[in-house]
């Protein structure tokens, strides 16, 4: 049964802990968690899995990541609740129990990072260093109202950070504001004083908002005028097949492309494993790891190579200057035991994968921004940008906000 | 000691094999042999170490790489010694013997990638798949006269590869012919058909040159000027200090930077293992390891820092069209055996690190080319291009041989 412990009302923490800062920097006074599949020396990482954790001794050396924000002055302050090996993205988890989503508290916080951001958004914490694979950062900052982003593809070092999907997994960072986000993310992916070319369009993602429930459809406009009025540049609605000059669905990103490199990859990293030790594993990773298991590899090879094809025609319309939005999830959280049927399960997965796939398959920089709300719920607003523009894109979200106080 | 195999007289094999292709298409009839730290089902992989090998069951799956080639329709023929934990550049294994450079059968191979060179310069294979962190592809390439791939960081999938340094390492190939490169590498890199950039420029590394022993860079000049003539193309000498915009010398992109970003990420990866299991080891890897052991992480965090610089710097000076060049080592492959002073290792990793660093730490593509040869032994000639500009170094490396040919 999960642990419940009175002293942590979030529900987020595995431990709670005080590494203090290892030299004084830009992160001067700011407090951070780190999720379990991120190593923090002479503690276990448990990777969301008590039988991982117990097989595994504690590392000597904590991930460069979390010596990056030790040593630019932040202060660790616990490690936080990671699903099942990372792999789900709704942050119930059947060992560690499911953190507290503080503006929805009767919802689910969303996952794999899913006490990163209940740490952040009950405050624990002003930052969590989470991962994302495919969409475990940027769905809890949506479901629980936070500013999250993953980074371009490999621009932040997975060096002590748990088995990933190498062609598929980041590092990413969860802030209750944008300047927090922003201050850790320049951290950790050690940007430089380069001057970026100034945000100039705004594509929407046509696809991923009909995906969207109407609420946050309607959401989203109201939020895109509003940006549009203060910036002064014009939201251009952009249909997926006109963005790559293919007439494919938004939905080829995921299905036959990027899902299947995902689950290739997690057989050759976490599978072997879970193939020679046979650990416990929980009740709905169970039945999600069938699938890795049965999943034919072969068929995996004509998707690794579409991935390169949408990774190249992507990039190609997001020079820099460009950034496109879209619902960074098509709902709000759903409630707690909600997701109890297959249906209902397939349909929260496949439309949510839909969208985050987008910048998964491109290797893009995506930041969730906390813009909407349906039914006093928070959902995010995702903007991307180019592979390797993520400066360009903090710099964007920050005009944008300058232009909403100015 | 090194076992001995009377049947193997490249000294390369760790175990023949004999696995069909899976499927055909444009590798039909290719052969290819896997370096040790690359997963192949139901085999255990050693990593080079006895140790790793004897506490690690095998994997239920291939590396994906490994997948992709038997798909492309190429047949596998055996696994090849790897460089203890893949950490050196000179292909001595005390456990695994030193495989037979063929062309300078009293030298050594180089490595760490030296059962991968051994194998096809000894016509055991066409191609191997090797890996590359600090020049483990590109150094026995040089040395033992082939033609060596080490992509675009992260451009081929390193599931199933075991613990990477991953902010550093890359899966490479090796071939006897630019044509057997080129297809091999176009599988893995999941090429298309996309037109590229003409080379219309090329670029000569100078400090790279002064490096190089007097003979070696006499060989690169005969060989440039030949190329200049046959392609139209002047090569245009230029420093390192001038193509960044910054007075600061080459050895910048080893120590400093690169180095200590491989360092930390071993501390991170394998030396959390080491720490805890105690292992057996190796005596010239124990003497390398107690300067991994000893390493001050904060330091690596300026350097890492330093590495991005640097990234941005060098791959701005390398737009598509450009290519730059320079010896891939400074020296022909030492005697066996010569390694044998602190001086002699220093002086060797050195030299040759401060010339294979400069692919590292931008990322870039980088073929070593088997053009040049002194004392009847080979050297290479490596071309490098832009941060995911794989397609253009191929394209380019084809054109200068077809103006050789016509």
């Amino acid at each position: 049964m999960p642990q419940t412990n009175a002293s942590d009302p979030s529900g987020s923490l595995v431990e709670r802990l005080d590494l203090p800062p290892l030299d004084q920097g830009p992160l001067d006074n700011m407090t951070f968690t780190v999720k379990d599949n991120i190593d923090i020396a002479g503690h276990r990482t448990s990777y969301g899995s008590p039988a991982w954790r117990d097989t595994h001794p504690a590392p000597v050396h904590n991930a460069l990541c979390v010596d990056q924000l030790l040593a630019a002055g932040a202060r660790c302050v616990g490690k936080v609740v990671a699903d099942e090996f990372t792999y789900s993205l709704d942050g119930e988890s059947q060992f560690f129990g499911t953190p507290r989503n503080a503006k929805a508290p009767r919802r689910i916080p969303g996952g794999s990072s899913s006490g990163s951001a209940a740490s952040v958004a009950n405050g624990l914490a002003d930052v969590s260093i989470g991962t994302d694979s495919g969409g475990s950062v940027r769905v809890p900052a949506s479901l629980c109202g936070l500013w999250g982003m993953r980074p371009s593809l490999h621009r932040i070092s997975e060096a002590g950070v748990l088995p990933f999907m190498p062609g598929v997994s980041t590092v990413g960072v969860l802030a209750a504001s944008f300047a927090d986000l922003d201050r850790a993310a320049r951290v950790l992916l050690r940007s430089g004083s380069k001057p970026v070319t100034p945000l100039s369009r705004i594509l929407l993602l046509s696809d991923a908002m009909e995906i969207a429930d109407l609420a946050v459809q309607e959401q989203v406009r109201q939020s895109l005028d509003d940006i549009a009025r203060r910036t002064g540049i014009a939201v251009e609605p952009i249909r997926f097949a006109q963005l790559i000059g293919e007439d494919i669905p938004l939905s080829t990103c995921n299905v036959g492309a990027l899902r299947d490199l995902q689950t290739a990859e997690f057989q050759s990293t976490l599978g072997n494993w879970i193939e020679t030790v046979q650990p416990e594993l929980g009740v709905t990773f169970s039945m999600a790891y069938e699938n890795v298991r049965r999943f034919d590899r072969l068929s995996a090879l004509k998707s690794v190579t579409r991935c390169e094809r949408l990774f190249e025609r992507i990039n190609a319309a997001l020079p820099a200057g460009t950034a496109i939005c879209f619902p960074t999830t098509p709902v709000i959280a759903p409630l707690k035991g909600a997701l109890n049927t297959l249906d209902a399960v397939m349909d929260f997965y496949n439309r949510t994968m839909t969208i985050t796939a987008f910048s998964g398959v491109a290797r893009l920089p995506e930041i969730s921004a906390p813009f909407l709300s349906v039914e006093s719920c928070p959902v995010g607003l995702s903007f991307a940008a180019g592979h390797y523009q993520d400066e360009f894109l903090l710099s964007a979200l920050k005009s944008i906000l300058a232009a909403a106080t100015s």
